[in-house]
């Protein structure tokens, strides 16, 4: 396979994309009129991949295309093509299970690392509608059973031992992906690295403070290793704001090449921790006080929305759908076993949402310190105002990681946000 | 592979193998006189697998190969022979980190599922040894310096996290010999299973309360899941007494035919595990009230070193070779850093030895209650006492399971064995 791609591999701007389309039959019905008239916009904003959007007389579809390098660096960090294939095995396998949630395929070229898939209008970005103070009704319902069903259905609680193997091993070969995560998120926040970068000079004391803090080297690096060794289920591997499109009615989930099998509360805390960065870098986006304050409250209402709806669902499919290896049914028989079962289930629970909290903390953390900045603090132009923001966001972030376990509910988590909304930071500069 | 296994595989009975060897170049000079000379020996006392020893003019070997079903049980329960695959990945693997500890390995097949190693001899079977009350002097240094190695080399804490995954993926198909471990000891022995089996009428009282234990089920569910999804390093995953062949000075651990990624404390567990039951088991030996008593002593003592010895090499290889991804250097530097690492050292350790303590007294229960015993237990002859030395172990077994946190130190757990060693169980029948 790697060698059919080295071999063939070519990367498709606009005319030869063209040229490809035109001679997939279905593809080009699909757009309509000649090909020569359809219209091709490269729109990828993300750090890797090229992503075009082409429209014809009848229709659109979106391309995607692994570049064989990191698009946000450059040529000078090689990154295997190998990616575009886990990430259409992860989207195929998540399209089985939360079906209507991600993006429809259709169609995927290995040797190109180029898969095609619906045209998604008129969503957006959701981190562009937060920005915007944008309010979506259907976000909680449609991520929660997106995240219920895609960590539920691959883990130990549903699959044959065999199988779980299996699957572990498929995703194993997306390590470069991983490695990725493992440096940008779990090391070179906590060191000094070359691609960091924060607001300076604001946040040059909290940065060096950061670096010297061990207690919360000695938590990153239990992430860390939680994340290298805990194939719970099949991850996402990258769910934040910036990976999920969204109307006022729908929800996709895009962008899975970061998959593999990992621990839940990665994927979980990813998404409240975007929400709590999308909550502190409101009031950075105020033109008038209180302007923004009921997006707010929807915001710390969505993040405890979030674990608790998805809680309930793990928890209704974990007691309808249990058909893997782990816990089994025989040995939790009758009445008392049914209540001591459910008593297990609510502290496995408790434990993920351990985890959800420590890894929410890490994905703010490396937003702010790290390579990947996120346009929910960048676009807050005043640098100050914007590491007020961030200061606030590093402070419960921080709290999150070191004291995870006072953390107990999702409510203890919002409850600090707020606490921590008016706080004002001392900064450096 | 599969496929030319399955093409070419044939049980070697004496003729076969006779011409098989005689056609190695290499094995036959070893051998050394005329093939029709060799004497050949079937001696598998195990339960999956044909072993031969073969003797010549010269020298002799041992030949292992594989059957295509369960022998214990017969052709009703197939088992597939790339077990041997991953046997000998293994061993090679076993070879490179503990040199001296594991049999030389001379030749292996593929397609016949066929691996020949080194005669070890005068070196017996641990378990026949401890039976007799030996007292073996080399024991604790040698499997201490297996396990350290074995597992710290394969860690996340010697290994970049790619190779770690791929090393994953390279025993992941190894999935149907986890299979059998997760369910003769994560599962049967606590519901009603055909092949269970117990000192009956004696223990009918005691395996009923087990299968109506519900703290205790969820105490081996949590462990079957840790099991089936904390690939934490090359397990040899079936480390008991009939895996280690002794002498006076030597130790060689066989049988790695079980190898996959898993959590460390079921190999340092099965070691401790089998010590204990072979410490109960030997008030049931005993001719004369005490005659055993110096090498009760000399168990007990081995259970406390196994423990520590483990601990102390295995900190020393993370202090002095830890070449891993987790953990990373960088971020714990200077006199503070060094400081908070140890710490979290002895935390890692801490966490590793209640998993120790946990899968140590499931190991415990199967051999009480499943399918495979061990003749520790089993050559006990009259029953009663046989129950009695059982029921024992099994009150120590039940509390390391279920109040795992109570255990601090290995000298907890040789206390509780030293308190049980004359209790009275009440006996039913």
């Amino acid at each position: 396979m790697t060698q059919g791609r080295a071999g063939g591999y070519r990367i498709l701007h606009e005319a030869a994309l063209r040229d490809y389309l035109a001679g997939l039959p279905d593809l080009a019905a699909a757009l309509g009129g000649q090909p020569a008239a359809w219209s091709i916009t490269e729109v990828g904003d993300g750090n890797l991949n090229l992503v075009f959007i082409v429209k014809g007389a009848r229709g659109g579809i979106a391309v995607k295309q692994a570049l064989p390098y990191v698009r946000l660096v450059g040529e000078s960090w090689p990154l295997p093509l190998s990616r575009a294939h886990y990430e259409y095995l992860a989207l195929s396998r998540q399209a089985e299970l939360a079906p209507g949630l991600v993006p429809a395929l259709l169609h995927h070229n290995e040797v190109l690392a180029l898969t095609v898939m619906e045209l998604l209008q008129p969503h957006i970005i959701m981190r562009k509608g937060l920005i915007a103070a944008t309010h979506y009704p259907r976000f909680v319902e449609d991520i929660t059973t997106f995240m219920a069903r895609t960590l539920f259905f691959t883990s130990d609680l549903a699959l044959a031992a065999a199988d779980k193997k299996e699957a572990i091993a498929a995703f194993a070969g997306n390590h470069a992906l991983c490695k990725i995560t493992e440096d940008l998120i779990f090391t070179d926040p906590y060191r000094v690295a070359e691609q960091n970068r924060w607001t300076a000079p604001y946040l040059d004391a909290l940065a060096a403070s950061l670096r010297e803090d061990m207690e919360l080297h000695v938590a990153i690096s239990r992430l860390k290793l939680k994340f290298m060794a805990s194939p719970e289920a099949l991850l996402h591997g990258d769910l934040h704001t910036g990976s999920i499109m969204v109307t006022d009615s729908e929800t996709r989930v895009i962008d899975p090449e970061f998959a593999f099998y990992g621990p839940m509360g990665f994927d979980v805390g990813a998404v409240i921790a975007n929400l709590l960065m999308a909550y502190f870098a409101s009031a950075g986006h105020e033109r008038t006080p209180g302007e923004r304050r009921s997006f707010e409250v929807w915001v710390l209402e969505t993040v405890e929305r979030v674990w608790s709806e998805f809680e309930r669902k793990f928890l209704e499919l974990w007691r309808t759908e249990a058909a893997g290896d782990a816990y089994p049914a025989t040995l939790f028989v009758g009445e008392k076993g049914a209540v001591w079962l459910e008593a297990e289930r609510q502290a496995y629970m408790q434990r993920l949402f351990a985890d959800t909290v420590g890894f929410a903390a890490a994905k703010i953390i490396r937003r702010i310190f790290g390579l990947a900045h996120n346009i929910d603090f960048e676009l807050i132009e005043d640098p100050q105002r914007r590491a007020i923001s961030e200061a606030r966001a590093v402070r419960l972030a921080r709290a999150m990681m070191v004291e995870t376990g006072t953390f107990r509910t999702i409510a203890d988590v919002t409850g600090a946000a707020r606490k921590f909304r008016d706080w004002q930071p001392e900064l450096s500069g």
